[in-house]
């Protein structure tokens, strides 16, 4: 097992990362709490009732995906927690992917005003979204709207979990594991790239998610409430989350495009060939990501979207972060003439 | 304009008390913001929108009292900030009573992820609830069982704005002033009661809204979380949330109830005449408090609410604050089977 400590002045927790270390860590957190309750997706749910959580009673249950993230679906888990007698000392355990670990994060914020909580991230791309304290349901306005920061007491990345987790979810997953490597260094990136470029297996990844970890936790630390530096993790996430919300694909495979988008913008604004776009292009489309959505997008629509973004402040530009020629990233406003351009531009291109 | 601020170790925020300062006050803070967005209490916005608050537009407004505290009414406060464009960069102003308060800070707590937002209090209730951070929603198992803690940056308490309060807001709010004058001294108390032997007058208690206000603002300067003596602010409030939550009388009318028990239950728990029982029936039901409720409370009942209290960490005693013999709060966990017949014996002394 491999652990790594957040850094931030005080209220430091634990990433636990390993093959079957799900049980054994987890006894070591709720022993200081009266009682335990557990949020599990159903998915994780149906697949390990029977074997690894399989000493969970009366698990609090969320719908599979964003289905989770309706206030609808987040103030019925709240009540739950509330019916089954959740005290401010009870420590509540939040096992699956990203959707649960969003809302089950939030309502562990929100439940009394704030009661301790464990996640237990079951997907790749909750490697990521597990980590770091931020926690969120949707709006009717835009993906992540409302929402709370709330650190978690610890997390526990039992990869095994990963075994039964469908293909899709694999190639979500991926788009936070090479966003982290580009945000740390050219070289993680190529590594990444021939790691997998007979396909993606999660076994392969191990070393690249830890990467991945800790270039997260970095960021998180440094900058919790996302004033200066944890922005950068945004890296494809502005057009990511338009697109996200517009044609309803999965969160990683938003991201991708997102990314793509980035690179091709970051080559134009920087006017260099920092990013090989071909190669790229051909890259994500032989993993399987929908790239011809790019061709499809609606200049305008995206702006409306990328406008509601929460890290937006200003109404005639966009915040984007870009990487620049050293493979920095980089925070800018685009104008919102100048970003419908480079979309259109980015369409011809492909 | 009197002025008290905080004693965090930072991010303080300053108590606005006077006549006619609304608007004055209020643009000191607008400034800094890129825009300012309105959240006020329906009766407010009818009685001065024509006045004071003339110059708001599209404010959002909330429904009168526990209506604004419900799941789907405080959803719909969330997308209404979200439909009018709020950035984190915005303001929230929030105006009315304690309910309008409590949402619409929890609204301001949890949109985004989080904004600034000030209180500006128009009733004698809320010179309590504005002050402290804390904010919350209700639960079916329960009053404020969901919401954050959440400085506000400011507190605004224009006193002019008392003026079209009904009569049973007055005397609901005297509640909490009466309690904070409990936790001040004995002095104080016998004080109030001079001040309002004839009945209860909004202009006359302006020096014991002061006192109750710097009362508080120690109490939460002092332990913002709750983990210690902040709990002494719940004086009378354990069974008083029962009372309200079973007779759905207003919040300040079953404090008063609530405080008379405290009163009930210290005298027997320290085995003093430390509160002349008599003379406070006979005070509280002259100014109008249906002491008679006492008379009819089912204890199982009071005892399964009580237990829902979000202070309440064990299962078999109810986290009570009482007084001792030198006037001073202190907490205290009282078995269930003790409880019981404290509430029995109460009601048959009455
Ligand atoms: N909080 C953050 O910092 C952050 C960061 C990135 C993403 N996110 C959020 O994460 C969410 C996406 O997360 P996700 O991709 O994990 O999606 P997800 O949680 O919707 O899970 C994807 C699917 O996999 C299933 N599943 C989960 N674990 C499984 C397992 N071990 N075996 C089989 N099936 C399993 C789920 O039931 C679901 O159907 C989005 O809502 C996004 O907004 C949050
Ligand atoms: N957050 C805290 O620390 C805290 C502390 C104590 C109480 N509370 C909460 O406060 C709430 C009670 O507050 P409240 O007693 O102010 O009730 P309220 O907010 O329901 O207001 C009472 C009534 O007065 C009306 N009103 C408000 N201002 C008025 C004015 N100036 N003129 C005429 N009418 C006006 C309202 O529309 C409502 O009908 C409860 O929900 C309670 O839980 C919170």
């Amino acid at each position: 097992m491999k652990e790594f400590k957040t850094t931030y002045p005080d209220e430091n927790y634990t990433v636990h990362v390993g093959h079957g270390i799900f049980n054994e860590t987890l006894q070591y957190y709720t022993s200081g709490y009266d009682d335990v309750l557990y949020i599990v997706d159903e998915n994780v749910h149906a697949h390990f009732k029977h074997t690894v959580i399989k000493h969970i009673k009366a698990p609090v249950l969320t719908r599979s995906g964003e289905a989770a993230k309706t206030a609808e679906a987040f103030m019925q888990l709240v009540e739950s927690l509330l019916e089954r007698g959740i005290k401010r000392s009870s420590l509540v355990v939040v096992i699956g992917g990203g959707a649960t670990g969003d809302a089950g994060g939030f309502a562990a914020s929100v439940t009394l005003r704030g009661v301790d909580f464990i996640q237990v991230p079951t997907t790749l791309l909750a490697h990521d979204s597990a980590i770091g304290g931020k926690t969120a349901i949707n709006s009717s306005h835009g993906k992540n709207l409302i929402g709370a920061f709330h650190r978690p007491r610890g997390v526990i990345y039992d990869l095994d979990f990963l075994t039964t987790l469908p293909e899709p979810e694999i190639l979500s997953g991926f788009g936070e594991v090479y966003k982290h490597a580009l945000l740390n260094s050219e070289k993680a990136v190529t590594v990444l790239m021939d790691r997998t470029a007979g396909g993606i297996k999660a076994e392969d990844l191990e070393d690249s998610i830890i990467e991945g970890i800790r270039t997260k936790m970095y960021y998180v630390s440094e900058d919790e409430f996302e004033s200066g530096s944890r922005k950068f993790l945004n890296l494809g996430h502005t057009l990511g989350h338009a697109i996200e919300y517009e044609y309803k694909i999965p969160h990683g495979h938003a991201v991708m495009l997102g990314l793509y988008a980035m690179m091709f913008i970051s080559n134009n604004e920087t006017d260099s060939g920092l990013f090989d776009l071909e190669a790229h292009q051909r890259y994500f489309s032989n993993l399987g990501y929908p790239m011809e959505i790019l061709e499809t997008l609606d200049p305008v629509r995206m702006l409306k979207y990328m406008k509601h973004d929460k890290k937006n402040t200003s109404d005639d530009t966009v915040g984007f972060i870009l990487m620049n020629n050293d493979f920095q990233p980089y925070f800018t406003e685009i104008g919102t003439g100048k970003m419908v351009k480079y979309i259109r531009a980015m369409k011809e291109s492909l």
